[in-house]
């Protein structure tokens, strides 16, 4: 096959893959439902076609081992199975796909590696159907909180009983915990889901960290009153209070490398076109791929709302709602990817931060992470709309496939 | 009396006014209710203890006449006897207790005045109860609209039928337009509903104008992105043009002499946490008392507004929903009114714009107008911690007695 037919041939089996999915708008491909089975039944057929054992865990993760020499430590690959409501045809399913053609491309030239590979296709990364997520690889990284077996779904079916509908015996998943000393490292294709790559006209970039993520929620309370009567400098106009730190926010991130800040929500009390608005609420996410980044930008910011507020006479409360810190990716693998990735550019390859949370956040509390993106059509992903062109795949498949040979001659440049 | 005894003869009137009220927080007093008839009784009595003739016009008006020459144009005074729900024991109803009170002082003291005097209670100032209001005023004025006659209260009571049912004849209403000839003018008192007389120390101001009012609808379109995977350069965010606009409005009646402007309502979607707003619509309401001030002020905020969504790249969609010109009061009845004032201060007594709509208005369009407002406890209005002090209305007494005296010397000085 031409390097071409290696992207058509991806195209090829997500086309299949997305014929998995509940009927409708898209892909809808939750974990634990007949639309999973179908999708490990075809990823099933991939995997063996590239010679690969296959098994599925007790966490519903599909795996398709190359056995290599017995005692040396795995390289793990791989993304997730599920997709959004109404989600798109590359979102995760596509980083299990790519590494499997990449194998089947070195097994085609007749290579074999001095270690063994996995491919993953964990069960649920997006976190739609249960209020949970990762079980796949919080399992193997013995970080998964067996207290989430209860959760249930929106028609109150619990997580246990879903697994035990779909053959899977929760109990056993402590026992999947991973020895670390028996991990290389865990490599993660994803796309990007932002418009970054795209309009640097590059087909992959290279992943530097998956951002942590801080949430505050904002109350401003001021005095509604009549629009009429109250003058404009007595006024203690909550909403307008708001809105200087929405634009402080936005200031903040624009002028600050890495950091992104975003008022998503805001509601106004009492809310009529002739009252000076008494109460506003708003919600502030920031994130960074640097903890102390984003943890300096939370307290700017705070400090920005309280100035704000002091000067307006308006009372504040802000809360920090949730906190999750950054997975930086491993210098090894970023340097290692770079190198794929960049002998098939005419320049070095693009990095970038995930705003995004991955399944590589959750393995990176067993081993070393590192992830490739690749570009995306105008950035759109949860949507039908969701496009990685063939061409781009293809690339993605030949970095892989790079990567794979540049570990079989030192798999201590991970 | 003494003068204080003017101020607690009000307050006592006043309370058995409020008492004319549906059970529950404060006053509540709607048009033709049996709690508007309850009104009218006391109402009479008190213009019959001050030696006016009383009578109920087709529109629900109670008018206590005192006569004069018989070919003498009248003065015309007096406000609303209509409350909002759970409002106060003042708005409107006190700015017929203290003419009347005015009149009886003079009466007491023996003088009699060389013109005719009408204390007039309209039914409906407020438009709570039908989604009309001021129908006493326009159809002195003969501009009323007999259409409004089908509009329905909550209940699905025709106006119309409200009328009859409290004894009124609608069709009468046409001939219950005033020849301008005979009116000298129209005064009127009323609290502020704003802070400015009270954190002034002053008991009673003169009002200039009767602010008129634009509103407009503006909608803001972006781009809903993923606030993890959208990098700040490449954002279109709807909010963040809002946010811009509501401080450009605030800003712009800050700087401006006599302009109030006010975005009191802002809806944003799609409204999550980790989403970029791809849509913020707002109100926006700017008052003045001049109207060419008030429409530079429109078309310079939509200006801003069209400079804010090209800046952005954001879609921009705006609507003038609403306007009402201002209601300049005459300038003879200004300078009249604040000699009146003036005499019992230490001070120049506060002019400024009323923000808000009275019967005032509607009466402009009959003959020249004028206003006194009162300071009211903390600006508050609308509520039942609404509160105007005894002295302060035996202040406003004194007032009104003096500028019915400055007439008497010369009605041209009206």
């Amino acid at each position: 096959m031409t390097e071409t037919d290696w992207g058509a041939l991806a195209q090829h089996w997500l086309d299949r893959l997305a014929a998995c999915s509940e009927p409708g708008h898209g892909v809808t491909r939750l974990p634990f439902t007949p639309e999973h089975r179908a999708a490990l039944a075809v990823l099933t057929e991939l995997m063996e076609q590239a010679g690969l054992a296959v098994h599925l865990d007790a966490a519903g993760t599909l795996i398709g081992r190359l056995e290599g020499p017995e005692d040396r430590p795995a390289l793990l690959m791989g993304s997730h199975q599920d997709s959004v409501r109404e989600g798109g045809a590359y979102d995760g399913i596509m980083g299990v796909v790519l590494p499997v053609l990449a194998l089947m491309k070195l097994r085609q030239k007749g290579l074999t590696l001095p270690f063994p590979v996995e491919v993953l296709a964990f069960a649920d990364e997006e976190g739609v159907r249960f209020p949970t997520a990762l079980m796949g690889p919080r399992a193997l990284a013995g970080t998964f909180d067996m207290a989430a077996l209860g959760l249930r779904d929106h028609n109150g079916i619990p997580l246990r009983r879903a697994m035990e509908d779909f053959g899977l015996n929760p109990d056993a998943l402590p026992g999947l915990r991973r020895d670390a000393s028996q991990v290389l490292g865990w490599v993660e294709i994803h796309l990007e889901q932002g418009p970054v790559l795209e309009m640097a006209a590059q087909d992959i970039g290279i992943v530097t960290s998956i951002c942590g993520i801080e949430r505050h929620m904002i109350n401003l309370t001021g005095k509604a009153a009549h629009a009429g009567t109250m003058p404009m400098h007595l006024r203690r106009d909550a909403l307008a209070g708001a809105a200087e730190l929405t634009l402080a926010a936005e200031t903040l991130a624009r002028e600050t490398d890495g950091l992104l800040a975003t008022v998503g929500t805001l509601q106004v009390r009492p809310g009529a076109v002739n009252a000076v608005p008494g109460e506003a609420t708003l919600t502030l996410e920031i994130r960074a791929p640097d903890d102390a980044l984003r943890e300096q930008a939370g307290v700017t910011l705070t400090q920005a709302a309280h100035e704000i507020a002091s000067r307006r006479g308006l009372g504040l409360v802000t809360a920090r709602t949730y906190v999750q810190p950054a997975t930086p990716c491993s210098p090894q693998i970023i340097e290692c990817l770079s190198k794929s990735v960049a002998a098939g550019n005419r320049e070095e390859p693009q990095q970038l931060a995930s705003g995004a949370t991955h399944d590589s956040s959750a393995m990176a509390a067993l081993c070393p992470v590192g992830m490739l993106f690749t570009a995306c059509r105008e950035g759109v992903s949860h949507h039908p709309d969701e496009h990685v062109p063939a061409a781009v795949m293809s690339s993605g498949i030949k970095a892989l496939e790079r990567y794979l040979m540049q570990l079989q001659t030192s798999a201590s440049h991970l």
